[in-house]
């Protein structure tokens, strides 16, 4: 039986449930983290934890809890599912209120949720094979920046991929991939590593600003700029990165097949640097 | 005890909570509507039911009950709430699944929540006095005629305006008006009625589509076209529409004065026939 975490209690994910009234459900009124565990230790989390820091401010939300405290929830969370391999999914509401209003009442306390998923990401069809990426039109807002729960135009992207076959979306705006539908776009070129600098129009990954500063670490130039789909269909090996599929060559985008459509070599190198890297640091 | 609608039952909204697991929740994959209720009878219900059933189409999913059952089952919690002046609230998911993944599994039930909120809109200070307004960068997605529960920015809009003392903000895209937060924009203007035709860009408002129709069927002009925020500060009249403020007189734009700063006569005149129109019709 899956246990959650609800506001300081652990109780059966099945039975933990939210206000109706909460301003997460009715207004979207929240942040969220994933934060991948490998051998039942947290990965990248003090990544996490800041950038969870920095989504909550930006939407004038305090942290109910320290992050040193939220840590040690997530750390007992894992250890009461036996979570060895797979994620650990944090959500931050503003809380639930007395009625519905777009401005929210005093003084409300907000509603910090946790559960996990077993997932093998250290070994899957998609690391042996790569995946593929169907390209389609950026629907989000203009604070991608915030890593809130307004998901619907990624879960939107994301029955497109599925329905064509693939793995993510690349969504695209003004003629530029701004990143996966749920990670961080890369290409490999003759003239190195190239991602987007972030911005507003993208998240910060973490998993990404990880690998970007391994790459760079181990001599590999990283260029941040944006990337058109042709240059993406052109490129030597392309990729993507996040909590959840650590780092995957991407192999076809729109069925165009990538390099020689087999997992990049420097794709594949940097899996194994991040991996190695979140071994050494996990907590 | 206010008694809210749940997937078929009738409970105390207090206790009325859905799982956390709930697409809802953790996607924002959900559309809703706000109905008025005056007289204790649902205003314009045909208007917002065939809104609902866009909405939800728009993002694949199907009602889970016919347009007359959720009128009868919304009847019945007014009724249940001995509401005679004020909202109903409805939100409908694609369901709680059994994990959190941004592809649905299938065959999800979806989530159909209602409640009620009491609200005075025939007489208010804003009604006798008109609201002041601020305007705003418009950051939301670019699928606005989807009435999606996606509503951060909105939210973050509301606040802006609050923090000015104003009671409504009007969202700026390209130097063009789009519309409030939870209203319709309108001008009067020497060329006549001025708001915004309905596309992505904006939600189709049901209460301002009845006023549009009941301005030209009283002889007005009504112009659809968009327009600047210095058009707005030099306009005759201003106004807003939306199912819980009905028809409002806009009389301050980001502290400038509109017309001679008291409600507007075209504005009021159009309120009454609103008013007049929504009693004949309600069911």
């Amino acid at each position: 039986m899956s246990i959650a975490y609800h506001n300081g209690q652990f109780l059966p994910l099945a039975e933990t449930r939210i206000s109706v009234l909460d301003r997460g459900f009715l207004f979207a009124e929240a942040v969220y983290e994933v934060t991948a565990v490998i051998d039942g230790r947290l990965i990248d989390s003090a990544s996490h934890l800041a950038r969870l820091e920095r989504s909550a401010a930006a939407i004038g939300l305090s942290l109910p809890l320290s992050t040193g405290q939220i840590e040690a929830a997530q750390k007992e969370l894992a250890a009461r599912n036996g979570l060895q391999e797979g994620l650990i999914y944090l959500q931050l509401t503003r809380g639930a209120d007395s009625g519905r209003d777009f401005l929210p009442s005093p003084g409300l306390e907000p509603t910090l949720v946790m559960f996990t998923q077993a997932k093998r990401f250290l070994d899957s069809p998609a690391v042996q094979s790569g995946i593929a990426v169907v390209t389609t039109p950026d629907l989000r807002w203009a604070r991608r920046d915030i890593k809130s729960v307004g998901l619907l135009a990624q879960a939107m992207a994301k029955q497109i991929a599925a329905e064509a076959g693939a793995q993510e979306a690349w969504m695209v705006e003004d003629g530029f991939v701004t990143e996966g539908a749920s990670s961080t776009a890369f290409l490999v070129t003759n003239e190195g590593i190239i991602t987007r600098a972030y911005s507003q129009a993208v998240l910060a990954g973490c998993t990404g600003s990880a690998i970007t500063a391994l790459a760079e670490e181990s001599g590999l130039t990283v260029v941040h700029r944006p990337f058109t789909v042709a240059e993406a269909v052109g490129a030597r090996e392309a990729f993507i990165t996040s909590a959840s599929t650590l780092c995957q060559s991407v192999v076809r985008i729109d069925g165009r097949i990538i390099g020689n459509g087999s997992l990049g070599p420097i794709a594949t190198r940097l899996r194994e640097l991040y991996i190695d890297f979140a071994r050494r640091t996990a907590v």
